[in-house]
């Protein structure tokens, strides 16, 4: 038998996620999950510094396909389309992971600390958000609520996207919360 | 010479914002506060919990007074009516609170632990926003987006007020938020 393990950082991850999930959290350790996945704790730290950053480690490229769609917009695009821009990349990077975003929803949700984790992250990401406005010469203060109506409505069709069967339905439920987002505002 | 102190309460949040500005909030004791606002230590938890209560304290009356105003606009009112009638109520309570509000964000911007706890009282405040708007027969998926607007709205000009001088700026400085988040979702 060969040593060499394929997939190892992926085989963590579903071992952490289904610990998370059934055990709970707080109580699931680094060397609970590295067993499960069949793994030592140092090949765990290899790819993780805690288990807390199995289900955050994916902010960083999440903010990256954000910043870089707005940057890639049209030169004359206005905030909200170089916004609608980034939508449809980080729709399409969410496609296949609807069964992790699931199970990650549900971790997060029942985890005050996590719950914190993630709004600090979303936070962040409206700041890199308007940062990357700011950049196309929008002006500070629509780059701001842009940034933040862009989050928001990322954030809203996200809790509908992993509350219902379908893994296509992201972008359309972001239109739906965009449109909805217009709607309130305009009366 | 009396041993009764007229309005402690008062002085020892004067005392405390002095101190957490000066030298920095984690530098900061209760015994300190205190001490500058010539009070006891028993004095100051009669009045408050610990010292980021200091800062926190009035997060509640901001929520009670959110969503009394939205419980109280006219039964026709939209949703972004009813928000607006809260912005005039969130307005009024703080014209007198300028000088607070103003060293209290200096305070919080330079400390994470306090701006995370920002970020979660203001995303509590989203949720009992959009509670109140249910209780007004709003859909949840409007009543989730009005409120994050609205709390987007005050949140921005919250922090362009406390940049500038006029303590009575409040409400234009919302109204301009709000037209500009209507003109970038618009777009």
């Amino acid at each position: 038998m060969s040593r060499w393990k394929p997939d190892a950082q992926g085989r963590l991850v579903k071992a952490a996620i289904t610990l998370f999930d059934e055990q709970g959290y707080d109580a699931t350790t680094v060397a609970g999950i590295a067993e499960a996945a069949g793994l030592t704790k140092r090949t765990f730290f290899r790819y993780f510094s805690d288990k807390r950053e199995v289900l955050f480690g994916g902010s960083a490229e999440l903010q990256a396909q954000w910043v870089t769609a707005i940057g890639a917009a049209p030169a004359g695009a206005s905030p909200m389309a170089a916004i609608d821009a980034a939508l449809d990349a980080v729709a399409e990077l969410f496609t296949d992971r609807h069964a992790f975003a699931r199970t990650r929803s549900r971790i997060v949700a029942a985890n005050p600390e996590l719950q914190e984790r993630e709004l600090i992250k979303l936070q962040a990401l409206a700041g890199a958000v308007e940062e990357a406005l700011v950049a196309r010469g929008v002006a500070p203060n629509a780059a701001g609520l842009a940034a933040h109506a862009g989050v928001v409505v990322f954030q809203v069709a996200f809790a509908r996207w992993v509350q219902q069967d379908d893994p296509a339905a992201l972008r359309r439920l972001m239109d739906e919360s965009l449109e909805e987002l217009r709607s309130v505002t305009a009366a």
